[in-house]
């Protein structure tokens, strides 16, 4: 199975890469002026969709776009799929946008793929294949730093509102950074570049990153520190080990 | 003296490329526990302070490391320089790191350079060759874009302060990002991926970016849209011609 999810990967980064050199992009807005969708975001997404349905018809697909977004994670084979993570960087820099995709079997997650288009750059991995690869080469955990030990990488308005204490936190590492790419932030953490990411999101904005993060033993999880409910957007915490303990003083 | 310059830029970063590889980063701290400098700074600072002193004696220089951060920009000519901007970045993630230059005469703005070292990729010109230049390349002025039309960079502190109307500000345009090193926040402004730049800097943070975005009629200001004073941190506003006019509604 990660063989073909590589390769629709590489296929939907040319597609995307064609059609950026090309300055074929078109912007329709959602539900406000910031939160945008361009004609790449749904062609890639139908591209996902059309490739997960001939490699298993029966599979469910969880997605941002085309009103995918309502799909249970709990039972059966879920692709969760972001086919550009960062759309406003994808729409604005031209680049710092990832492709991510992730397989979870009864609510398990099994493989996570955060593809760093304009880099190609491929991070991917998780139990089905017991390893996170940084493209063909096996990633080695990082060290697990605390808190003080290192950078965060914080949505902004989490961070402002000092929601559920991210800015508590965030006060505590040596810095915090904010990229406008869940995906970004997830490379980060797996490289052992930020100790880790505290943001309000979407079940395709973590699905990928918790599976990788969890099969090197760095912890995810939800507000209060509950599970993670993939259904709608919620608050998201990934650490290493040692910050989440920390984290856990600011327990409401 | 612009052949010169990038002559020890390029030297420059071989030198850090290589003390990354070796991983001999020495870490000290001086104000407080975020306020780092590594043996390398200090190194690059020596460089780059020993080059100049060679090509011109006379020159004085302003620089952030080494004490040398008291020289007044207003008399003769004076090499502003900055070994490592970004040095969080360089320690923590070992790219997203730059070396600024600048040289003003009599408190003019000359030339300024700014390159993006594990990126290998320099910005730099001014009005001594009445151009900006990417690498090789002539760059070409960025759209005057709108707050509402692009993303913008800002320091952390001055954003969730709403210090002088940062945060009034960054709500109007498509989205903030923090990235931890103001010579990114300038090649981004220069290529045209973000409309701005506000944070609280010192002159060594903003003297090169400031040369080049005036080079291509781009203003920049201090706190109260003042000019810069050059005399320790103050509030750097830099924006597209539009973007600032829109931001002097919020003037105090």
């Amino acid at each position: 199975m990660e063989k073909e999810i590589i390769e629709w990967i590489y296929e939907a980064g040319d597609k995307i890469r064609k059609a950026l050199k090309e300055d074929t992009l078109q912007v329709d807005h959602k539900s406000g002026r910031t939160d945008i969708v361009t004609n790449v975001d749904k062609d890639i997404q139908n591209f996902l969709v059309d490739k997960i349905k001939s490699f298993d018809p029966k599979a469910k697909i969880l997605g941002e776009e085309n009103g995918q977004d309502t799909t249970s994670i709990d039972q059966g084979r879920v692709f969760v799929i972001d086919p550009i993570d960062g759309t406003l960087n994808f729409v604005y820099q031209k680049e710092n946008f990832c492709i991510m995709i992730a397989v979870y079997e009864e609510g398990i997650g099994r493989l996570g793929f955060i593809y760093d288009v304009m880099r190609d750059d491929l991070f991917w991995g998780g139990p089905k294949v017991n390893a996170v690869y940084h493209n063909e080469k096996e990633l080695k955990a990082p060290k697990n730093k605390t808190l003080e030990e290192g950078l965060l990488g914080v949505g902004m308005p989490v961070y402002t509102n000092n929601y559920h204490h991210t800015k508590d936190i965030g006060v505590r590492t040596m810095g915090v950074r904010v990229l406008g790419c869940a995906g970004l932030d997830f490379i980060a953490i797996l490289k052992g570049t930020q100790i880790g990411y505290l943001s309000s999101l979407s079940p395709w904005d973590y699905a990928a990153g918790k599976v990788m993060m969890e099969q090197i033993e760095m912890p995810t999880c939800g507000a209060d520190f509950q599970p993670l409910n993939f259904s709608g957007r919620e608050f998201f915490i990934g650490l290493t080990s040692a910050a989440m303990n920390q984290a856990k003083e600011y327990k409401d």
